[in-house]
């Protein structure tokens, strides 16, 4: 099992997906053991609630119920860096106030993404607003730059701003631009941000420029492989560091094409036998069967085979 | 005033602007207000809580709070089109529910916008599980087609299963795409659908094109103006209706390059004196008062003075 540095969280963070039950409410019991699953094979930390965890059709409520949950199962808070970017500046505070209140290591935090190309400024005002509101000197959030998804960039202005005015509760920036020089731009210009990377295949050059780790969906079939390469990144062999990144960049490889939230479900489902997991929320949709063979096909070639899940 | 003939709503909506109070907070006083004005002064019925309205910026429980405010304050539920879609299914059929119990005349439905390029099935999904969650004969939805916004397109096929699904209660759609074409296309080939524009200078054009009316913004300060091209129209004056909508449009067209809420706050504020109708929720921003100037300057220069407002 991994271990977090409480201070300043880095390494191998999973994108959890989240699993809906036959009523299409969250599978609070199936996420706790996939969670327990992942936390013991090699994701130091856990980034519920994002994207790929389809949080965004989720309500407020269902959202805090399912990190309540998780916390009373034994799912160690400070482990959790739940997503907790809304469009409204007033569910994000309350998102975010509960998950200090809880423990979390931090909040991963999307800007309001519903009013397209909103001044800096207004952006600015709504991380402040979120940060006034909930008033807690614990709190570490992570800004989450995914421009091709929100729509509202967290750019390095924008961030200089948000560290010069919340130094210490600014901790981090997750990158899912898909921009390796951009990442590694942010980590040169602020080396007490923690950068993560939201794509896998970036996560060895991101170390290697300074960077923090990564925060991915693949993770939820692939966490062992991603910790392996932190772990020869870690301790210098820069070879087995090489050749672990370059499978799992193989595995990243194989969900390309698929919409991916949809196509780790998929793979879950047949490994661990729970086709539950094939549940989704609205507007995503389940992978269809003909494509779940081809991605299944594609992971066998490279002898990729997450068989110990759950 | 105007009536609304309420098994088919049609005419001038106006998309109302939310005022807050000095703790940023809805200001519910201003907008009953603001709401009684409009529908003395040539508004037929009242689209709240949509994009003019910073909706996505309030929490569910202020948008629930807010439409219970205006009912209890005596706007007649019958003319309100309040904005209920969300990112989240479980959200929209929380706040669609209410709206029908309150016998608001329909409601304005975002698709699920979080998640980009959703498969036409999964649009169509979140529709219906909300439609089955809301479970009320009594529910009118008119569809909210803002693809620059939303990033989610409500297109014709799409349109289309809908309607044949749950006839009776797709009643309309308004179309802010700004495509005229578009939407005279969408009235001639479903005409049970009533079509209304998201821009005031496709008034004219759209109801001559058998369409419903329109859902603006600028009606927060030209519904009078808007009114006078409806009511020519629907008597049959031609000319008469296409002098008002000339005028009209160039209301519309002074406002263009500045962000619409913020300059629709700024006039209203400088025309009732009421200076709290500047303050906006985070990510938006009000406008700067030199922008403000500019603006006003250009309204007086094309003769247009809403000096009656509150």
């Amino acid at each position: 099992m991994q271990t977090l540095d409480t201070d300043r969280p880095a390494g191998v963070f999973t994108a959890v997906l989240t699993p809906f039950d036959e009523t299409g409410a969250p599978d609070h019991g199936t996420l706790s053991l996939h969670c327990r699953w992942l936390l013991a094979n090699g994701s130091a930390g856990l980034a519920v609630l994002g994207t790929t965890g389809e949080a965004n059709s989720l309500s407020v409520e269902e959202r805090l119920r399912l990190l309540e949950r998780l916390v009373a199962d034994g799912i160690p808070a400070g482990v959790l860096m739940p997503g907790t970017g809304c469009c409204a500046v007033t569910d994000t505070a309350r998102l975010t106030s509960r998950a200090v209140q809880l423990g979390c290591a931090g909040v991963l935090m999307l800007p309001p993404f519903y009013y397209k190309a909103p001044s800096e400024d207004g952006v600015f005002a709504a991380v402040a607003e979120v940060l006034e509101r909930v008033g807690e000197g614990r709190l570490r959030v992570y800004l989450y730059h995914f421009p091709q998804m929100s729509g509202v960039p967290f750019g390095p202005s924008l961030i200089e701003r948000l560290l010069k005015r919340y130094p210490g509760t600014i901790a981090g920036l997750k990158d899912s631009s898909g921009d390796l020089g951009g990442m590694l731009a942010t980590a040169a210009r602020f080396p007490g941000l923690s950068v993560f990377s939201g794509g896998d295949e970036f996560l060895l050059p991101l170390l290697e420029g300074g960077g923090a780790g990564c925060i991915t969906g693949v993770c939820n079939v692939a966490a062992p492989l991603a910790a392996q390469v932190h772990a020869a990144w870690a301790r210098g062999d820069g070879t087995a560091a090489a050749e672990s990144q370059a499978r799992l960049s193989a595995v990243r490889a194989a969900f390309l094409g698929y919409p991916l939230s949809a196509a780790l479900k998929a793979v879950l489902a047949r490994h661990s036998g729970r086709a539950g997991w094939l549940r989704m929320r609205p507007p995503l949709a389940p992978l269809p069967a003909v494509a779940a063979d081809d991605l299944l096909a594609s992971l066998d070639r490279i002898g990729f085979r997450p068989a110990t899940i759950l």
